[in-house]
């Protein structure tokens, strides 16, 4: 039985990241994957597949701004959904390609299969053609997440579908039901509206995305409905079934989705993508034989070095739970790796940027209005929209903002939200001045390259500050 | 006669930002502008037309990336010129409103005419129409630069052309000849490249962009070759003139350009784009009566604080010279306004960008390779191509490099170069960074947006700091 200084279950972000890592450090390792390629989730369905899906769309557009134009959607109605779901392919492709190298040049070994725990020291990997052990010093479980399943809904993977089927679809529904309006439900829902979809999406909540600011998911809203999007907020599903399309109806299906909602309203479509939650990917592992246990949501706890209870063995990304984002999963992995073989890592700063790829794309920083108030911390807003500035002009972007929340007194960035073109670079920036401290003089006093969106940092620190002073 | 507080002369940048300034600190204010239109050489036939040909162009290719496929390129060259042009006037036309509105509703008076001095306060105006004086205890002389013609160059807005009459152009060169390799002349060469023609560029040294790190001026040369490019460095243009074209020979023109070279070579094309240099646009303004006088090439001196030798009158943006960007000319403008009326304001941060919108796109701030060799600071690059990265693979961009210079010892960023798609946007990270007094350690513990051109810093940083390691 080959003996490894660490094994890692799963090659998404935070187990590529921790296997690189040890690697560096010169430990013997290897990656254990139950897909046929490596990746997870993140490069195989959910992450990569979803930004490639928003880039082709896009593209096809012909414009990476905000809203496409009227002659933009005509065009996208008319594409060849194939097209674009092959441009999708290809990034994926890319990408796979590109982690299998990583892990080669560093000299990590490749292992296909699905694993599980013999004991704490043993991991059984079951292949499709054949079986092996592998035992180690140190375990990274990276298992990511799968979308959750309610058993109620017969999902068949054509026209009940979950994000893990979306890139399989052969053609573009006419209509389409979301169930959810986490980030996965409002990113796929914007795309295929822009596509021309007719999309109705469903949240429980009173609004979208409920971890973002107020007045960013008021523009998202707006603008989601301006772009042809029903959205209905507060409704919850109770029954999901297939039916046959009356007689006579234009259907591309021989069936469509009903969904039947709390409020006795029924609804009906092509298609229907279900996005409520994920939930650990840990059914398999068989956690029991190495002393470990999943919560009910298959997600694994884990310490602030991300061991689990059974010390030599980690945790990281998306199957410890929040925030279950690929960028924070890699410096998880990264940590992880750090940390059990001794080598000093400072910690993951507490400054974690949030990026939505919705079309409008969004992106935040640091502290809400709502939390600030709730704390009672003073805070004045400074606001920039794009279409204010030169290069929001040159870009077409009539949709896009930019706020920072700035201390009354110390002047103190505490939060930076951005909904439009370039949001989730823009923020970096307002991430950069938080963390190092600088103030929103910062931005008074610093020259921006012009045409350019980060102008909108100055503009928007200016308002703030002169609302401060006619305070 | 009217008198104000304070007196511009030119509507562009800095014009604009020093009267609104003023405005904002209760002064009376007009604006004296020559044009029929407000915004200077900036909004007209400078920095806004530059950059919404290139978003024309970059959006008609059906793609913001660095450099367009050939299937782009064979779309590009059935374009219809005219719709590119129309999509630029309509940028230019909006940012016109723009600014008259931020003028009108900072109650600026915006006189039109030619303006120039008879005393040291009172300024004439020449109309159109008709002819007025003013009065002001302060002036602001911001009027910009024209491009240097040469005498001997028989400039016909047509054929043989500078930069301010490319916009006027009716139809696609097939063949263009640029003179100068500076930021104006490589924007433009780029930028028609891409459209088709067929261009040769032509400068004196040995290297285009002199300023700009030479590992990213080495990327783009080879890219603008590949791209189909003719670059003749090292070149002295002697005489310019029109010909005959050969007979039989397809011409757009019935004549053509044929410029000489002083190593005895002769090109000939369509169109000459004449790029070498700007000029101070003083000649008109009297500057004698007022107790001034331009430098040889129409500059104005001045202090620190924008002050000329007659204390009550300012100068800034391009007409006092380096470094002539619109990013700095608005913020010397609001400097010069602060100081004239005894407002405090800090400085202008002597962290400068510089962005240049050429196809790809560069951006820099701080030092380069070749000053801190120069000056003996001992340095490490870190070094991210965007293909290593997820969002470089999404947006397709083989080219873009960002480049982290980091002090051997203190780890602090010396410089940051970028070539490649958002270059111009992506730098403020690192001058924010750079200004905060960050190390490249800060690179490595920030948690970026996934997938984000801004994980270049993280991997540029781990990439220096590896090699630091490895001393």
């Amino acid at each position: 039985m080959r003996h490894y200084d660490l094994c890692v279950i799963g090659s998404g972000p935070a187990g590529q990241k921790a296997a690189i890592q040890a690697a560096k450090l010169g430990k013997s390792v290897c990656i254990i994957e139950r897909r046929e390629v490596v990746g997870g989730a993140s490069v195989n369905t959910g992450t990569i597949p979803s930004k490639a899906l928003r880039e082709a769309i896009l593209s096809f557009c012909g414009r990476q701004s905000a809203m496409p134009r009227e002659a933009d959607l005509r065009a996208a109605r008319d594409a060849t959904f194939a097209g674009i779901m092959q441009s999708c392919h290809n990034v994926i492709k890319a990408e796979i390609d590109i982690v299998r190298g990583h892990l080669g040049s560093n000299g990590v070994d490749l292992l296909t299969g699905t694993a599980s725990f013999r004991d704490a020291t043993t991991v059984d990997i079951r292949g499709a053609h054949a079986s092996q052990a592998v035992t180690a010093d140190k375990f990274a479980i990276t298992v990511g997440t799968v979308p959750a399943k309610s058993p109620s809904i017969p999902f068949d993977d054509h026209e009940i579908i979950t994000s893990d089927e979306i890139h399989r679809l052969h053609q573009l529904p006419r209509t389409m039901i979301v169930v959810g309006g986490g980030v996965i439900g409002t990113e796929y829902a914007s795309m295929l509206s822009v596509l021309g979809v007719r999309v109705t999406l469903l949240e429980g909540r009173n609004r979208l995305l409920d971890f973002v600011d107020a007045e960013v998911i008021e523009a998202l809203q707006y603008h989601l409905r301006q772009g042809g999007m029903t959205l209905r907020l507060g409704e919850k599903v109770v029954r999901i079934a297939k039916v046959e399309p009356p007689r006579g109806a234009r259907s591309l299906n021989s069936e469509l989705v009903e969904a039947t909602l709390e409020s006795g309203k029924t609804l009906r479509a092509d298609c229907l993508l279900y996005a409520v939650g994920r939930q650990g990917a840990t059914a398999d592992l068989n956690l029991a034989a190495a002393g470990l246990e999943a919560d009910e949501r298959g997600r694994i706890p884990v310490n602030e070095f991300f061991q689990t209870k059974v010390p030599h063995i980690y945790a990281c990304g998306d199957v410890i739970g929040f925030p279950a984002l690929a960028s924070t999963s890699m410096e998880q992995g990264r940590l992880a790796a750090c940390h059990m073989f001794g080598e000093p890592r400072e910690m993951i700063a507490d400054l974690l940027p949030y990026g939505i790829y919705a079309v409008p794309e969004i992106s935040m920083v640091g502290w809400t209005e709502e939390r600030l108030t709730k704390e009672g911390i003073p805070y004045e807003a400074g606001i920039a929209q794009y279409k204010e500035i030169a290069r929001g002009q040159l870009v077409g972007d009539d949709i896009g903002m930019l706020k920072l929340l700035i201390h009354q007194e110390s002047h103190a960035i505490l939060g930076v939200h951005a909904i439009g073109t370039g949001a989730t670079e823009l923020i970096h920036i307002g991430q950069a001045v938080m963390a190092l401290r600088g103030t929103a003089e910062y931005f008074v006093n610093t020259v921006f390259n012009y045409p350019t969106l980060a102008e909108c940092y100055k503009v928007a620190a200016l308002n703030g500050l002169n609302k401060l002073k006619n305070l």
